[in-house]
């Protein structure tokens, strides 16, 4: 046969397991999104249709890929948490990593006319990714927190920036000079003081970024209520069931488990949202 | 700053730089395509449509990424050749295959209806990717070869399947059992006795695969003439002009060569397509 | 300087840190030491001399690596144990394996002849070595577990089969046939009537392996108690005392605990072992 | 099976094959060596005795594996180079890294008493090593180039160093700032007009290192004459004879090469050297 010849080069392919028994981060993050944001007017400092979209991208990603029981987005970023024990491509680094950030930019540019509906996406986006391998729950939880803490210092800063720019009529290197050194509390007061803006009282979506988190089912379906929860109704595709695993290639031997798949925007560097939900971190 | 007390977790990422002196190739395969294209009704055995679609989101990538100087695709996959040199992103693994990939996939879903207007994309399509070495220009040669080698045995196959299913009232069963054991020159013969089809005369795209590769641009503004090459006046886009290396955060000292990136479906298994480009092996 | 042209040639070194946060444990394997114990006339089924030859090696190896809390010796294999936190040699996976094996060797062939004075050693003999990563203290445990059952299964087969051969005037492949299939009481019955071997009265030496383990020196200078322990007075420099860590880059903030290292044989599969010694398995 | 149950952790190690059609250059380099000198009383700036010690450990080194062609030494660090095809361990790095370290390191320690018989080994020396892989030919003769342009860089260094400490009686501090910005025909004067040194004319083994080359013998049998090698006749086991290969899996198909080790200090920048020796760029 003409291929044998030439089929030695595959040999050359060498193997990438990612090391068992640790938790997988996977997170991607948008290429040149500065650019693609100005080409397409967002909303300054946050623009909640781009932001959707991100989360409908990052919902299909896990509907697709029951070990990932945990996402968190913000910006033009979003984080996947990956169950310790998944087998997902028998844990094949380039397989995991491709797969997942190629259905993530596919999503992002099928969906785009949904949520921006005025704005024709005038060239292809695209995202890198990376995986980051946890040995511990305290990792996973710490790499969270820096995710969700980085989330508020940038919107901290981006809201007062462009209330400068936009309101205050300053220019963006003037906006920059005047945050230049200025603490948290600074930026609160002159937030409130000069633009009448309580900062707390701005959108979770904004302050605390977005959670896609696996919530198991109250097995007598009753409805599912989750503190700031945007559940089921909010889209037609909001909803996934079924079982975290099925792609692990482990069967899982117990009675189902249903889970749903809910958008939160509440806080997880305390203790409570972990707490609720033992199973993010167990096997 | 709230974030530094978690930042610590950046330290777990791992670096992943390729060895430098080789050859790269990078190649992208659709991820679930038999059931895409049953999905979308793709023609049997090649839909011409889906390949130029293919070779249009291959070319996407080769205008943003100066390095790569030749691609070939068939079917549902494409495979990248960067120059041996490439310090694209100082050689990261995860960084260059997920930016690829990702370019690659949202070309592919945006420019769907340029193709296939008739055909709503039903659902996101997505692709995964990996990176193999290649020490030296003859193993790169293989590559390609068996690439070529292998699609010459497919389309073959697939090309007298479907004529016994959809000329001979066979079943995809009944196909395979009639195909199984027969060898190349067989096959030739019953494509043309019962279905008086040439193979040799079908189109090249099917027999060869589509090769995308830089010519050099002669200074005098005469016509580049390679054979058999669908050129610039195919799609608006189809001429990117350039100097292949910008990305490579070397500059270039000698005075710019231009390139235009052409569409091929020739022979690459012989010495005649590399030795008119011996810029493809070289640094 | 003349050295410059060539220097480029450094780059082409990879990184290659292990993951933070991880136990290493690092193997030592004797190579072809069956035909070094033929060579060399090394008592069957176990030669004590050349046991204790492998645990002053690995001694050695302890005093000079602190980040060693425990090793696991066997036969001719020798496993080591490093703290999670150890960022020893910026936790470099190449120059960490290569400088506890070359160490290891090197300590092996320099008191050969205090342990088998009546045996020259008649040429260089060799180990290789790998390191494994376990992310949990569960899979340490388990780890050296895997090793002691091992030598238990080893040690009864091996006392078993050379009392056949050495007593009962088997040759060595009768012993084996003798042997296959038997459970392991029938080997301590076959011991018992056959050979009037108590398998239990052996040696824990050769039942239950050598540990090395850091024990924390009590303040106020008592004796050590450690049961089975051969203590400091069994060779010269059969204690080490120091604080872990010294070479890990990191300074220690408490005050200093003192530790030693004791040579035990006893159960380390159940919990007692760990439950006494929790530093093992903490930072 | 009592081993049975923990297994498992078997699975947590990861493949580390090297990458194919790559040249494998493996150093090791003393650790710790500065202190060994001073305590075992080294002459300076090069003890010959020492030098042929670690020429006798590489030497061992490459009777055990046939795959190395080459190996180049001076000071405390040696280097072996790989035939390209090399199928040693099947190419897994951690296996033929350690293994050839601690072999090196075993006879390092069981031949000093050979070389230096009036100098007590004081305590177990250790090396670290570290593989680099090198696509092409040309980054070989440049790891090489480096490796031999440094060894005279530091012996020039070193000679007119310990020659005004021991000769002209200034202290080591004096000494190096004697030399502090001096180029390399300064350093040859100074050498000349005050310590009437010859730099030129001092061994061709301080200035040059030791080259241990494989060289193809003449069928008939009629002396092997090296320039500048040391060659069978210097010590016992000074000739190896066979053919490399036999531990890479491939059976040689040809009739067999012999080849001998040779000992030479020549030049290995030039082309000379590797023209007359074309099979150890080959495969």
């Amino acid at each position: 046969m003409a291929g044998s010849k030439y089929e030695y080069v595959k040999k050359f392919e060498l193997p990438d397991p990612l090391l068992m028994g640790t938790f997988l981060v996977l997170r991607i993050d948008g290429h040149a999104f500065h650019k693609l944001s100005e080409a397409h007017s967002f909303n300054k400092p946050n623009d909640e249709r781009a932001l959707q979209l991100m989360d409908h991208a990052a919902r299909d990603v896990m509907n697709e890929f029951k070990d990932i029981l945990l996402a968190f987005g913000e910006s033009d970023e979003y984080s996947f948490l990956f169950r310790k024990s998944s087998a997902l491509y028998n844990r094949r680094q380039a397989k995991i990593l491709t797969t997942v950030t190629s259905l993530f930019t596919s999503s992002y540019v099928y969906n785009w006319s949904k949520y921006l509906p005025d704005q024709e996406l005038k060239y292809p986006p695209s995202f890198d990714g990376r995986i980051v391998l946890y040995p511990s729950s305290k990792e996973v939880r710490d790499y969270f927190a820096w995710r969700q803490a980085d989330t508020h210092i940038n919107n901290l800063y981006n809201t007062i920036f462009w209330a400068l720019v936009l309101q205050g009529g300053e220019s963006t290197s003037q906006a920059h000079a005047t945050l230049r050194g200025t603490v948290s509390s600074k930026k609160h007061e002159m937030l409130h003081s000069r633009f009448s803006i309580n900062y707390n009282s701005l959108p979770a979506r904004f302050r605390k970024g977005s959670i896609l988190v696996r919530e198991k089912v109250v097995p007598d379906k009753t409805d599912v209520q989750a503190l700031g929860a945007e559940g089921a109704t909010d889209s037609p595709d909001a909803v996934s069931s079924g079982t975290p695993g099925p792609t692990s290639g482990k069967p899982a031997k117990k009675p189902k488990v249903q889970f749903t798949t809910e958008l939160l925007h509440c806080d997880i560097i305390g203790d409570e949202f972990w707490e609720q939900r033992p199973y993010l971190l167990a096997e």
